[in-house]
């Protein structure tokens, strides 16, 4: 696929999507989340080709999301882990999943629930700042450059928008 | 590509990703979150193929994601809206950003900051839980099968799954 270099060079969804941006790498994602951490038993349980699970694995171990550590000497047999890295992908699944439950789910039907350990509840899962607490929308931020921007995309991207508050 | 109807029929995750999880539909509603909103203006910015963003376009829209809305009457010419749907994948999004700005970008260069108008600073998004407020991480959450989960399905998981707090 052809990406200009907004896309791949200073952009973290873009960065983000180009590792785990593929249904397959989200899918086998959620299982390890699940605590499904084998080759045999992931390959049943999502119903993936051998090929395509090797290749996502070995990427997703490569990108250091997901580590190999040996649970038999002889002969050596391996299941997957996830990092730290990996382990903080969970916002992404969460979120996801929390949309699905809303939006694609029929009322009340939703197929997985996460308890909380903290407060011992059913939890929905919910974006806020981290600064002051208060809930994240479409409607209370505001997009602008980071130190990390590039100025001709910056034009660009000030050229194209028509939102009043972007890239002031 | 296969799926296991443990994957299409019962999870919010997997029914989530056929409609937004490929890399193009995720790039083009980060654009319009933007503030992009024209197909030429989505063709230039995106460096995407006139097919792909119109396949693309079409399908967030019959999904209701998109709304098309006239802003030219001759001739006709449409925008591209978030819909309440879209604008509720704005958490995703985020999400997928903030995991790439902590673990994609070197140390200050993000590319692109938001402002939280409720608060007027850069923020940094967190996931918390909506019942209790504290935040949620893969170590404080349990998944388990909630009403709309399939009983073969919640047997195979709980076979599948080495994870002693899952499907309990």
């Amino acid at each position: 696929m052809q990406r200009t270099s907004f896309s791949e060079q200073h952009c973290s969804v873009a960065r983000t999507l180009d590792i785990i941006g593929e249904w397959w790498s989200l899918m086998i994602l959620r299982d390890i989340f699940y605590g499904v951490h084998r080759f045999e038993t992931l390959l049943a349980q999502l119903g993936i080709s051998r090929k395509v699970l090797t290749q996502r694995l070995q990427r997703l171990t490569e990108e250091k999301i997901l580590r190999k550590v040996q649970y038999q000497a002889n002969p050596p047999r391996y299941e997957y882990r996830l990092t730290a890295r990996g382990l903080d992908l969970l916002p992404v699944l969460l979120s996801i999943m929390r949309w699905g439950d809303r939006w694609l789910t029929e009322e009340g039907q939703i197929p997985v629930e996460f308890v909380h350990s903290e407060c011992g509840q059913v939890t929905t899962p919910k974006l806020v700042c981290a600064q002051c607490g208060g809930e994240l929308t479409a409607r209370n931020l505001s997009p602008r450059p980071g130190p990390g921007a590039a100025q001709e995309e910056i034009e660009s991207m000030c050229a194209a928008s028509r939102n009043p508050k972007l890239f002031k």
